[in-house]
């Protein structure tokens, strides 16, 4: 789990702006680390962690672009994350001679350790709050105008806050769906590094059939370093590696950037991802998977070629068909309407509040009209994605800084521009079989009468347009997509790259469908939402933390199991459980290195893990850390119960899954060893 | 639609045993032949067709055990159907040097009409109410006692009712949830040859993005001959051949045989549907759909061989992604539970009814832990089917008549030993798709370590055991088959086959989940399902119909547009319009023929039209009859709004699509000419 796919983005495409449902209870909670929640640690735990633990925490903690966390854990820039965050790093270097998800990676010496292509980490240094200038700048404007002040104010505090782009990197993030604005300054490293992964299969023993479920024995753990010009960083703020078993109820920090929750979406909005879009994403999901899985049955290189897209999709959907039991849950559901209920109840007579559940059940309305379009308008597929990128980055870098549109502020375009330049393989059948999947659910959703599905085809099929396309191409050439940028407007103009013709066309239409969301349902939704923050801090107080938004949070919880079914489920495997559970048929196959290594492998050593930290996609690598600030694991997935937690958390049997440091110490002595780095996770 | 797709099978396992919602609306109702509603149709229409017209019209209705509906159009058993429901015989036919769905199929003459496998012609020539004798039967047994007691009294009924098996098959049919028990007697011909077949093209104009749409362009039309002892077969009764446009606002009729509807199922049985049941068939039939697309994309032969399943897993999946539309529309679900909430009302301290909701909500609460084994203890595949079959006749056959399991009695067992018997090619790839697709979701719903996934798999992955079986069966041929039905139990019990070594296996298991499912929930919910009948009838008296059993029914209606938010939809397409939709990309490329005759073809003839009738999937084929009893159409469809026909009918948009006879008379003509086969349906 806890990873972002990259086909989910889509997915990820309503702007996100949530709050929590009420006070957190028991370990619930994604906390801001200017906000830790001190006094009801010390309540739950008896102890909480100090400003120092905090600062030097929050000082090694890791975010990785790709879409999962990490941290520092040597003073020289050596970062563990899981093998699931650099299996795409991994799919990038391998080529029909050499797989490295297959076989893992060790390198032997710093000249080994290899680029990995799109991929940047990065540190936050500062936490400020932005409220008042946001909030100002907003003033008394409403719908498509209240978004535009909002994009303008905000571009303006990222430029003025991170002058030196090279190193550095702003980003406003709004928390309480418009309750705040807050001003994130990150250190970045653009220069990352594979440095260890096991074998593909140490990682996927079990595969699917075993993702969110518990036992687990994964060995999803892998090294990073980050570079600058051309040498390892300096890291003197890093966690500690202790080597040991994770006691049963010890408490457990989990520090990472959870993606998305929206624990507090009204019940317009629920209705809407039960009604609407749940439904179609499982559906075409379901389909997507089907068709890789059936291509990648007709050659061992094909199976190798689709094997990362298959797995981000297989975990994507799993999560989907989770919501999907949530939501027909009346258990579940009806715990999330009573706490709104109470909400409303608590806020009746409010006249500063007034009823702005209304207001956004009116915007959720008009959203139900826009949905569809928008959904589909973007083409899926790595080149599709270059040549969208390139048009939309050409018009807007034409713009003054703060009249672009999201995400094309000078603050974030230096990440963009490093996602379309770096060198990167492209599996052409791959992008030809994400984009006539995709073209082909426009079709089929849009219907083929549609305007905008003419738009996409022309009098072409999903099936021919996406072989010409693909065919036609040049986006897979990096020396063409930097003519473009460099080009700029001109150029892409210019250019007749079927592609970029293609999304020439589209993103008028995307940038008109936005404008609409803009004026009818994104700005009255922030509206209705920031009153919706101030009834709950008014009913609840600060005891409150913010819906999750891919910035740094810290969880804390303790090692223990759930009752499943009248049965207590153990707080972790040990490493000799997995050749009791192996079966010799994939995905039950034992990695070819546990078998040659097994008289090695000390069968008593805690494997994985499970504790009750509050975590979802995006923690993926996330370190877990003891009550003295080492780190005692990597977390790696979530239980099935935890399926919901975009919704809900449920501490009875929500728990996150990691793996162990100890597993990993073993695996770099004796399964994929690599002494070196062992002695530097000991360096004192 | 209207066809059950091979595929559905496992979707359909459930007994239906249904209810209307209340009395009939508008053109609502699915009509038995002996209670034909002609008060009602009076007073909606001025007219109602009186018993000579029933007769001649009953006598005339065809079913196709394939799963479709038909009529007898010639004195010499010239059979009208649809193309779809003859698309699995072309498939049969065909290889990779003929291509008949492709290149469409016209007989020269008798010696070149050829036999269509496993496929079976049927004509109702009496109904009669076995009621007393059933549940005399049952008496005041419970659970699987009551089960077993109305098994053994159908099969006895059914055997005393039809001691000609060879000419003639006895049906009991339980109608109103065990309201009533009929005893069907049908004429059967099992030689049945196909005739006339357009290009596949030309019915699949539009593919699955214009299914259940309208207007529409679809020649969705062929013709069969029933044959006994080697020549066709007399048939004084048929209907009349009416070559002219329908008129707006005209009365029509169908005749057919709807698959199954559940427009009676209690709040608790709905709620089952909707929670669990349904979200499972879009995310298995979803992946299988991709699964198909990518492995027939690999060939122009795979395409054909996997086109006809791919149909119906479309065409299905269509019917589950508007089912599932269904149930989160807060309007359709609330007109159900007010119909239900009604019916408890008026039978509100009725000692003698009691409260059957409760009972059945109990009895669906059983169910729920028993429905992941039994909907996935039943692999997939055309080979796993012989071999499941040869082992559960095998074991049937050896008891008495009375004991055995349903569908297994000596009335049924002709149809079973001429699907098991009858030569039909195999494609082994679709198979082995089938069975690891089938497989692999059996252990994903279970889970890897349930006892049932593992009695499936043993220690093998889905796809090992799938190739392993293919490759190793021999079910593929019939005279194996053959060899194994004659030899019975021994020889079943003797066979070292893979295949039928597995089903042996899963079937034992099967009938402990059968018997366990008899005992907990079909048996109590019979008992139910008969008291809420009770209580309809009282409330509504006998303005009632039975929910769709695949038994034959009549509708009548008439052809009317609908409202598409707030624009009309026209009532027909004409001929000419297929050249302006037309884009030259699959699906709307035009057919061959229509490209090559464009200037014989008289643009302005009606293609296909739209009635107010009720239907629904088995309904494909039946004949749309005009007043005087004259065929001018063929049911092929619904459009959109009715995918929610299973539980309900909305005469305001829900419609039939059919192709009209002025529309094949054309292509008999003009397109696919067949002067003999015209000269055929205009003999006095």
């Amino acid at each position: 789990m806890p990873r972002i796919p990259r086909t989910a983005r889509a997915a990820a495409f309503i702007t996100i702006l949530s709050l929590p449902l009420a006070a957190a209870r028991a370990d619930e909670g994604m906390w801001t680390f200017d906000a830790f929640p001190t006094a009801k640690m010390k309540a739950d735990y008896g102890f909480a962690p100090d400003q120092a633990w905090l600062d030097r925490v929050r000082a090694s903690a890791v975010r990785l672009t790709g879409g999962c966390s990490a941290s520092f854990v040597s003073a020289i820039g050596l970062i563990l994350t899981n093998h699931h965050c650099v299996a795409s790093c991994l799919q990038d270097l391998s080529s029909d001679g050499s797989d490295y998800l297959k076989d893992g990676y060790i390198a032997h010496g710093r000249n080994e350790e290899r680029l990995c292509p799109g991929q940047q980490a990065e540190v936050v240094t500062a936490i400020r709050d932005v409220s008042g200038a946001v909030k100002a700048a907003i003033g008394t404007a409403s719908g498509l105008a209240a978004v535009k002040a909002r994009t303008a104010a905000i571009a303006r505090t990222e430029a003025a806050g991170c002058p030196d782009t090279a190193t550095t990197r702003c980003q406003v993030v709004t928390l309480y769906g418009g309750g705040q604005y807050k001003l994130y300054t990150y250190r970045k490293y653009s220069d990352v590094r594979i440095v260890w992964a096991p074998e593909s299969r140490a990682e996927q023993f079990g595969g699917d059939p075993d993702n969110f479920n518990f036992p687990r024995y994964a060995l999803d753990g892998s090294f990073l370093r980050a570079y600058e010009n051309g040498k390892p960083v300096t890291t003197p703020q890093h966690l500690t590696w202790a080597v040991r078993a994770p006691s049963d109820g010890e408490a457990t920090f989990v520090v990472g950037n959870p993606g998305s929750t929206q624990r507090s979406q009204t019940g317009a909005q629920l209705a809407f991802a039960k009604e609407v879009s749940a439904p179609i994403n499982v559906a075409i999901y379901s389909e997507l998977r089907g068709r890789l899985i059936a291509a990648m049955a007709q050659s061992p290189e094909r199976f190798r070629q689709g094997k990362e897209e298959l797995d981000g999709v297989e975990n994507s959907l799993k999560v989907y068909i989770g919501r999907v039991k949530a939501f027909n849950d009346p258990v579940f559901m009806g715990r999330i309407a009573a706490a709104e209920a109470d909400l409303r109840a608590k806020s009746a007579g409010n006249a500063a509040i007034g009823d702005p559940w209304a207001d956004a059940a009116t915007a959720v309305a008009a959203y139900r009209d826009l949905y569809l379009p928008t959904r589909f308008i973007r083409p899926q597929g790595d080149l599709y994605g270059y040549a969208s990128k390139l048009v939309r980055a050409s018009e807007e870098r034409a713009k003054p800084n703060d009249h672009r549109l999201p995400g094309y502020s000078d603050s974030a375009l230096p990440l963009i521009e490093k996602q379309v330049l770096d060198d990167r393989p492209i599996t052409p059948w791959v992008d030809q079989l994400m984009l006539e999947w995709s073209l082909s659910k426009a079709r089929e959703y849009l219907g083929p009468d549609d305007a905008d599905a003419k738009l996409m085809l022309g009098k072409e099929s999903p099936e021919g347009l996406a072989a010409r396309l693909v065919a036609g191409t040049r986006m897979g050439d990096p020396a063409y997509r930097k003519q473009l940028w460099v080009g700029g407007k001109a150029a892409v103009d210019a250019s007749t790259d079927p592609m970029i013709v293609l999304a020439r066309r589209l993103d008028l239409r995307d940038r008109a469908l936005q404008a609409l969301a803009d004026e009818r349902y994104d700005g009255p939704l922030t509206a209705a939402r920031a009153k919706i923050a101030d009834a709950r801090f008014a009913a609840y107080g600060d005891t409150l933390y913010p819906d999750a938004t891919f910035t740094l949070r810290i969880s804390y919880g303790k090692v223990a199991g759930w009752n499943e079914r009248g049965r207590m489920v153990p707080t972790r495997t040990l490493m000799g459980g997995i050749y009791d559970r192996a079966t010799g048929a994939p995905p039950f196959d034992l990695p070819t290195a546990f078998v040659t290594n097994r008289a090695r492998i000390d069968p008593r050593i805690t494997y994985d893990f499970i504790t009750t930290n509050d975590i979802i996609g995006g923690n993926s690598g996330s370190p877990v850390i003891d009550r003295s600030g080492a780190v005692i694991g990597a977390a790696f997935d979530g239980n099935i119960h935890s399926l919901a937690g975009n919704y809900g958390y449920d501490g009875s049997n929500n728990r996150t899954v990691a793996v162990s440091t100890a597993a990993l110490e073993e695996a770099l002595k004796h399964i994929y060893p690599a002494p070196a780095l062992l002695a530097e996770l000991h360096e004192k």
